[in-house]
């Protein structure tokens, strides 16, 4: 075997989101996160992606006779399209590799692998000292960025092939909002042991200059609170933990009480709290059924919803349809936060609904004072690769057009064009003493789940944790022919809480009845949303006949 | 005597021109730049300041009995503010000390020094490798940083009472026109050995963002060009051989041939041509007498003169008193440089001048597009903050407004208000064990001499570089009471090119001819370019009577 490196990109590269990179070493793997997607405007009803990890099910599973073994999985930070498939994939994978994120990210994502009754715990990893991380012949160092959520990582990873800088969603903010800094020296000082190839985010590509720090919106919210008479209300990601910090602090400022409003915010704020990411004074936060005893004008609600999500807080708010908190005139809503591509007609009838009532609504179409981008611009993309100085680069998590804009700023940094790669997902690249060709290419599918991290899905969850862990889960992947409609192949079935007989039972079940719903449907499938429904309830209602139980039933379509 | 170290700026301090520092640990003193500066408008006929060596002199000489010793001095890059006072100053210090700057610095300090009859040589340092430079009990490493002139450093001064990062004159241009690069890493590297202080140019703290790139003024010379029926004139620093390269590639691509018109400019492209940091392809390039030949449209003049000096060529061919080159009203001149402090009125004129005849004139005020800072904006002061993490900031090369406006940079980079020193020249900074406090102050006077860096005096200088050498070089030092205009002290009198005896006899000689000649004037001083004027005339014509030799005559008035 030649001391060689393969870095394969299952998905992340050409569409963004649904971020998952596999670096193999002589059949050792090397998972760099688990993220989820985000459906384009023409799936209409189908929200989510997540990878198509045919390629690792093929190769490391079963365990014992598997040519592949995976050694550990990095996360690099705790959005949605970074660790948000976990949930689906954890089930499908082989149990015993550890995972390893920084604490904010471990801190969501153990509290989502709770709710799915997954027993599976990720592991913390400092940002403050200078420990590296060991998984079979990976070194991995995780490396504190700035972006638009706290203990957002880089990762150097040290192979026998190489060392590899991992330039996972970053922007370089000198004034960030939690006044944690990147760390240039470790990402200098790290890779001034050479560096094969720089993996870099390449997002924002296609501006020019460096993109604006967080701090300005700081200043944005206090001049908006100023003038306000009602209700101050802001959305955004619930991830986005420092900017929620920055409307707390100019909330407590201006002596307003800050509420947070729907479970996801709850959610993300108590493991901020838990860190000790997020303090509010004592007495400074209330709950939703304190709102409507306390004056407007003293008053900051920061609401979930910030995408459109039709079940959202902010939603029901905007419709009048919640039942602690109406909105007026005088109120003022900013949606800090762009929508994700896909979202731009649900958060503009949001918007309209809410104008209609008369408040004002602050979005970045009318100023661009609310929001920045956490994804660095030209200048920040050019001063990491002045930073790292690798032999090659590659784009990642960037759309075609932005890689494409990237690779001028890299011939700009005098990288040769040879140098500059430009892969696809499913490609394997091949790095081997400084030089790199490309390996086998296979074919990676659409996998689409079901909404998970909008409000509706959430609540469910949440009242379904009981259940979980009574009656159990059953992930079922199932792969259609888009063309006819029909089922290819057999359905595969990850199943948690049930004994081996009736996993066994379970695999039957499911996809007797699968044969049978399907075979009523003909002609193209478009209805993504309504196939996964029918499969869903299907398997429900005939797990429930014959096994008497309701385990939470989460199902996979594989578009073929 | 504790293990302490002493910061002292003799200037460069709140003026930010005639930049000369000094490290000094246990009476050995590092020097650090030794700078000309500007004087302002209000002082009518004074065109340039050296810094006031008093100290220096008052303590290192005579060697043999002196306190304190001068180990050495580095020199950061090649302006005039960090390098044009050396050749004034030193005939006055000690002989002994060895000097370390860059490539480029050093070939233009050499230059100089052959100009003005010094056999002394400044020693190469290489900013291609790791060596660092020993100088007494001071580590001395350069790092390449970019700024408006190539071979620009910062220093990394390692001593026994702790590191010194020396962040001179820079900006972080991420695609600087000759393609090399800050030296992040290195940069990076030395910090995490731990750093006391970080010494920062302040210059553009006012600014918000980063300064933009060079790179786009080679965008604005191409789009200036590709309109230009006549000939295509640009005038800049001399020292800015990065700017002449962006304006000669383009040249080269319309197939204009290059001529570069004025000494200086020609002094510092030779130089620059020497280290191959300025190429010009075969038959590109012609001499001034093969302009009229030439046409027009198939010509770019580089010019020397931005500041409008009076003598220098751009005035002269604005008068139409150049004989080789005419101005025609389909000439287009482009200022690619704005006027240096003081010289707004004169640049003000030249510019009416031009467009007088009819020719198209780019200057700052009209178009930003030909001249961009060579000196970092907030960002990239607060990204050096960042890279270097320093327990304390000191802002140098501001005016005390701009080291203010650094103090709230390094606020926001979460410094405490005692780790951010805003010192005085002549102070001295007290550093132990990372804490600081302020020795005793001493006072710092004004010393003028007569413009050198202008095409008149090189010219004259060149002419007379057979005369110094046959007949020596002579500098007066002259301290003048501003009030009564009566000569303090006597004068000190530094000769090279004479004998022991004759050394003895200038001294007697000029002292008594200065005695003579300044009794004549009574009342405040305010014209010091007379002044200096009849200092030199009157030394001259004794030295000629009485020891028969014509002597290249420096005056040097101090202001008391």
């Amino acid at each position: 075997m030649q001391n060689r490196l393969s870095f394969i990109p299952l998905s992340g590269i050409g569409d963004v989101t649904r971020n998952m990179y596999l670096y193999e070493y002589q059949n050792q793997i090397l998972i760099v996160d688990c993220g989820l997607g985000f459906a384009d405007e023409t799936m209409l009803g189908v929200e989510l992606l997540i990878p198509d990890i045919t390629y690792l099910l093929k190769n490391c599973f079963p365990l014992e006779s598997a040519p592949k073994k995976i050694v550990g999985m990095m996360l690099t930070h705790g959005h949605e399209d970074h660790i948000g498939a976990l949930p689906f994939l954890l089930p499908q994978l082989p149990p015993d590799f550890p995972i390893y994120a920084t604490p904010l990210t471990a801190a969501l994502i153990n509290q989502k692998l709770v709710e799915f009754g997954s027993s599976k715990k990720v592991q913390t990893v400092s940002l403050d000292d200078n420990k590296s991380v060991n998984a079979g012949p990976f070194n991995v160092s995780f490396i504190r960025v700035t972006h638009s959520v706290p203990d957002s990582a880089h990762l150097f990873i040290e192979t026998p092939a190489g060392n590899f800088y991992h330039g996972s969603d970053f922007k370089f903010d000198l004034t960030p909002a939690d006044n944690k800094g990147t760390d240039f020296q470790k990402i200098a000082n790290l890779s001034s042991k050479g560096v094969t190839c720089l993996l870099s985010d390449s997002l924002g590509s296609e501006r020019k200059g460096f993109t604006p720090s967080e701090e300005k919106l700081s200043e944005s919210f206090e001049d908006a609170m100023r003038d306000c008479k009602g209700k101050f209300i802001v959305t955004t990601y619930s991830s986005n933990i420092s900017r929620l910090n920055q409307a707390i602090t100019v909330a407590e400022k201006y002596h307003r009480k800050v509420c947070f409003v729907g479970r996801s915010l709850i959610n993300a704020t108590d493991a901020a709290k838990g860190l000790k990411l997020m303090a509010i004074k004592k007495g400074m936060e209330i709950r939703i059924d304190q709102v409507k005893h306390t004056k407007s004008n003293e008053l900051m609600l920061i609401v979930a919803g910030s995408q459109g999500q039709e079940n959202s807080a902010l939603t029901r708010i905007a419709n009048g349809a919640h039942k602690d908190v109406k909105l007026f005139s005088d109120d003022i809503v900013i949606f800090s936060a762009d929508p994700i591509p896909g979202n731009e007609v649900t958060v503009n009838s949001l918007i309209d609904l809410i104008a209609r009532v008369g408040a004002k609504v602050i979005y970045s179409d009318l100023s661009d004072e609310f929001h920045v981008s956490g994804h660095g611009s030209a200048d920040d993309l050019m001063l990491l690769m002045s930073l790292v100085k690798s032999v090659k680069v590659l784009p990642i998590s960037g759309t075609f057009r932005q890689m494409v804009a990237y690779r001028e700023l890299a011939k700009k940094m005098r990288y040769n064009p040879k140098d500059i790669l430009l892969v696809e997902n499913g490609m394997e690249i091949i790095f081997q003493e400084n030089q790199s060709f490309f390996g086998p290419r296979f074919p990676v599918k659409k996998v689409y789940v079901d909404e998970i991290s909008g409000e509706e899905i959430e609540s469910f969850v949440l009242q379904d944790r009981a259940r979980i862990s009574l009656e159990g889960i059953v992930v079922i992947v199932t792969e259609i022919d888009s063309a006819s409609g029909t089922l290819v192949d057999t359905p595969e079935i990850v199943a948690r809480g049930f004994s081996a007989n009736d996993t066994q039972a379970l695999r039957r079940i499911i996809t007797d009845e699968l044969r049978r719903v399907l075979a009523k449907n003909t002609g193209t499938m478009r209805n993504w949303t309504y196939i996964r429904k029918l499969i869903g309830e299907a398997a429900e209602k005939r797990i429930n006949q014959q096994l008497r139980k309701q385990p939470l039933i989460i199902p996979v379509v594989i578009e073929v």
